[in-house]
């Protein structure tokens, strides 16, 4: 590690932790101590949960190792806020995360001032040989809060869907309904290529090493799969022809009675579909990425479709050529929901909108090795029985995401802002 | 029905109603927005849904039906607030009312000013003789109401109990830790009496018709059994030995893994029992009555004491007979647990600190017919796998038991304030 | 318990263990060795394991403590075919008992064979007062075994219906469909009445004490409800309104998705309603009393009806009275199915052809002291959550039921041959 | 499709077809009819089940497409013994195979006769040209019955487990206990190599394509992980210690309970660890590979032991190297159980004995398409949240398994005969 012997460096430093964690706090704000303090399913956490998860963060692996004289907030608070960090000790169980009304959102509001405080201290007097040495950390800790500031707005989504009065986390927004932007696909020699982070800016760890692969000649969609191109595969009974589908697949379609992705419904009157937005209940756009699906829906809509999705070494390696001129739009609070997008014939729009479901398994790259210690958590263990999605939504923070940027889900969640983009060989 | 036509009369419904009313929101006011969205499991609500639930009762039995300029306060609360009248239509699921957000605790409270305001005019301004009408309506109400007041102390208590730093409702209380006083059996000789409500003042459906029972000569307990009485069955290997258990409970020790009463928890460093209470954990006294005791371990217990539990036409005609001069105490806001009693040799102490296990199903007296309409749901419908329990307890509302008092809940639930009084054939 | 000096008395003994023991092994000769090792749900059990279970009675009660030179046939046996004695030691769950395969059947029958013969010298040489202290023991191992041979029948059925290919126990047998026979009430005035066993010849511990009881005057159906009276239940949307159900079996209902009574379906081409038989799948016949119903159904019915279910106390008495002359069919092996049966006007059929669901729940009479040790296991500590049916089915053994005797099932308990007799208040 | 125009072809398809089928029967002879309508769980199915679907699949695939005259010998067969061919039509549920006790044993052996006698006569007489059509179909359909003769063992092998009296398949083996051979790691330098299938010689379509990749360098084990060395992870807490885990792995082994491989439990007498077999229960032979362990098992020992688990790639490659001469044993019905192996130095023991899980996950290779219809059904539909294993066990028919062989199976699954290779990057 370098010394930050730089005033604007630390100064950038200062600046970037208070952005980040500013922006927790407004995308909290249309919340009621109530609506905070919700857990819909085992799998998603009540925002002040995120909002104090993420405070523990910084508490624990910056401010207890590197502030001598740090005094921690609450001692309890380590058992209810570690999420799965083994080494850290005992942690509260995740499905009983709804029954904590206290600490109140009002006490999690003064947590995190507390150790704001305490953060920007530490970040403004501590050594520049100390602060080159936690600047990796601090990167850590404030993509980790930028990977729950989309959590919570994916799980209070998920919350409020359940409610029968139908709720909304901010105000409708206007919409047209427009046909489908053409859809093209891009060729890619292939051949020997390079994937995974080149050290450059920071990175999770399980995006490296940088590695060779060998592709073999491949195209991609420009473009995520509409709402009006899923539509069609609705029409056509894709939900009930199991030779679509993969084994685990069809069971859980039968088992779930999916016929259409999370958050569709038909409307009773009209009979038209409509989609739950985070702006509220309204007609589906046509032209819009679908996204709420699962990679079981993204696999059966591709062999419909006479095409396979991308595997994750063929989605980086579009993505990080030339072709790659068109990014889709990121978190934007007061329209969290996907727009449509297009490329010119011959370019890919790749990022933004909706994570994108890859064929591929999420497993180590070549010579993979977790850091040492409760950190080394990070990621690795969570290699076994997930897909890996690429490319970040219109709930993903601006900045958060790269080419090489790794996310990843088990092959029937749906409540992630998660579409298709297809791919075929050559 | 009798025209009501004194203003006095009149003036007492009124006052009735503000008492009732105006405890409820007593008892909430410890709570913060996050614990009255609570539900802690299946079987218990969120203390915002008791009190909102209530309401509704007002706005749709009365105010409905007899204020004919009344306009509800939010057409969706029909839906969410029925608790199980089928005759009132669809209802929302009772195990997901903590995902109730929406309304707020803030939203509940005008909604119980705006029907508080519309009740008091339909009582101040109604005529004699739909006044007259409507008062057992009233009463039902506010019976109900009371019973909810205690489901909101039980329900809350088992919430904080799950939250894994120890909360309290309120303040911790100083308490002595004495020996249960005299344990004496009163002798009755039985022959055919009469039980069920007489129809003098108000009760619930279920408590008639009155009616003649044959009963063999039986001698009863003078007091619940205390804790220091339980802790003997406990050290003695109560819970380890299966022909003290009906089979069904004795499945259930196994599966839940019971050693103990709800609440119950070993010191981790002194070692000796402590309890949970609304005030706080505290050590056991073994003066107090025993509670959170299940119907199976009420009868494992009377099993290994070579006595057996009370029918509730023995407990019935015992708490009508002039033995029974010492009543335990009900609801102190302050110290909601149950506090040792007992009464001189050969007098009972048969009502509060513990409701009582009976050996008697859940079944409709000879003659017993529901009321018609949705009212008819009230208790006739659930006379069927409960136990019946007699007395009251230390959470239920003054003024609220009676002899006749018919509570039930099914063999194996200990989140109310139960304990067990003896009794045995002569 | 008197000396047994009689040689005809011994004789008796001898001859009525033989007709019920070889009347066990009539009911499995229809069945293959897998056929017998199928246990198609919880509550159900192996042929096989009904063989050996009453087989092992014989060796734990009997032999072992009489028979100085009894050597037990195997030593796991005890393990693997007790059903619930807890003070006779560690015993295998019952779900799994359908994982058995060995010992397999042809070993039980060896079985069955070495404890016969034991027993068979045990009756034929030991000496009289030991043979009349025994001879208690004896009269319970054969009702028990006569209970099992209920369940045999009723187990194998369950079994075959869910096979998917349409078997049949015993060949089909030709019916008739004719429209129900009148339905009478008959009236008793009430009182003070006795009921319970009188202690002449054998019954179960749960029958006694005979005691005296209070009735109101009732008046009690002349026979049980037949599917044509049944049909017209369903016909009038009873399977789809709440108000005439109890909450739980409304609860059931839903969760279930029951339209009809237990192994009735729709045929797929005429579309009239079927039954699954032990005689194979036929047409509904009006006349025949419905079976296979809940108590739930049962009450729902009674509901819809305008009536009630009698109290077991009612029934007890009717069945006593001079008024029952008519007793309907027990087992039949070629045709174990209940008949449309009737009595002349002013009497009752109140025996056999289908077990009757009473109002009562299932708990001890005033008095009821369970034996002490393993065999007062046998009845008492199931008096919990059970519902009391009296008066025998097709499938009972001749001889085996009294009008005191109670049997008890869970209220959704559906796989008996259980029925419906309505009663009312004068 | 070549023609086969030679005799000797014919034969030798002809006494291949008898060569395999008859196998199938050799290894139910030491079953009774019940141990073959065992279910123990719903990944096994009944003995029974196997020999009849593999029937099945002749008569469906072969007889009837082919054969004009041939009449199906039940037709409620297809829907009974169809495993998952969505094409085919509604099949029976999986999770309740052990309920079908008709067709018996017996039958299922006339099936077995009537659809080999039918096979035979195909063989015999079908013309050149249609012989050498269905002979990829013949050669798919052996195969395809060797595997349900490796599923026969480990099923039964589960079911006799369950059974609370310790059962064999076969009589025990006498064994020794030695110390586990040495283990050495032999280099590759990786590179682009070819994996998958070539084509020659049947193969099932998920070794295909043959393609290339880009390995690293790396080192493999000479031979899978012994038993005393998987006591040595266990003896150091290997189970205990989260931070060796993946997430799901972990949550498993607390879920479980998981404290040693399955089938070993402590002598209750002596202490030490003892393995039930197919030929009973005896102590652990600490040379013997270990198996009966799940991939998340696999993973944490490699962890602790400092290594990995090789890739799918990486295992094939070695494979195929001229390293690799040295083979362990495959099925042999009278000792279904691992051997001691082991390789001279520099040299590999690579097939038999134990499956070994890789660290790939089950996916498409590049290229993979289906082939057309129900056959497709074969593999493709179950690319999703399962682990490849390679190499074969010793309950794998000898000749079945190639170095480009894909076994899969989901990570926490323990009921196959699999086991551990080490491997690392150099």
């Amino acid at each position: 590690m370098q010394p930050i012997q730089n005033q604007a460096a630390r100064d950038a430093l200062l600046e970037g932790y208070r952005t980040v964690r500013q922006m927790t706090e407004k995308l909290v704000e249309p919340l009621t101590p109530e609506d905070q303090n919700l857990q819909s399913m085992d799998d998603a956490s009540p925002a002040k949960w995120h909002r104090a998860h993420t405070t523990w963060f910084f508490e624990t692996f910056l401010l207890q190792p590197h502030q001598p004289a740090y005094c921690v907030f609450d001692e309890h608070f380590n058992y209810l806020f570690n999420s799965y960090y083994e080494a850290i000790g005992e942690r509260h169980p995740r499905p009983e995360r709804g029954i904590l009304s206290r600490p109140t959102a009002e006490t999690v509001t003064q947590y995190r001032r507390y150790v704001d405080a305490a953060m920007e201290e530490l970040i403004a007097r501590i050594d520049d040989a100390a602060l080159g040495q936690i600047a990796p950390l601090l990167a850590l800790g404030l993509a980790h809060e930028q990977q729950h500031q989309e959590l919570i707005l994916t799980d209070i989504k998920h919350a409020f869907w359940r409610n029968p009065v139908s709720l909304a986390y901010q105000p409708a927004q206007g919409f047209t309904r427009d046909m489908p932007p053409p859809l093209d696909f891009v060729s890619f020699a292939g051949g020997i290529v390079e994937i995974g982070h080149d050290g450059h800016g920071f990175a999770f760890d399980n995006e490296g090493p940088r590695h060779r692969v060998l592709l073999n000649p491949y195209r991609i969609a420009s473009r995520p799969i509409s709402c009006g191109e899923y539509l069609l595969f609705m029409e056509d009974g894709g939900y009930s022809q199991p030779e679509l589908w993969l084994s685990d697949g069809w069971a859980t379609v039968q088992r779930e009675g999916w016929q259409a992705p999370l958050y569709w419904t038909k409307d009773a009157k009209k009979g038209g579909w409509q989609v739950f937005t985070l702006n509220g209940k309204r007609a589906i756009d046509p032209a819009e990425p679908v996204c709420h699906v699962s990679f079981f829906e993204a696999a059966a809509f591709a062999a419909w479709a006479g095409k396979r999705l991308p595997t994750e070494a063929e989605w980086e390696h579009a993505a990080q050529s030339g072709r790659c001129e068109f990014r889709g739009g990121f978190l934007d609070r007061a329209h969290p929901h996907p727009r449509p997008a297009s490329a010119p014939p011959g370019r890919l729009q790749m990022f933004g909108e909706v994570w994108e479901w890859t064929r591929s398994g999420y497993e180590p790259y070549p010579g993979f090795k977790p850091a040492g210690g409760a950190i080394g958590e990070y990621n690795g263990k969570f290699m076994c029985s997930q897909i890996v999605l690429r490319g970040g939504s219109c709930v993903t923070p601006p900045g958060h995401v790269r080419a090489s940027y790794r996310n990843f889900f088990p092959p029937a969640a749906r409540w992630q802002f998660s579409g298709i983009r297809l791919a075929e060989d050559v």
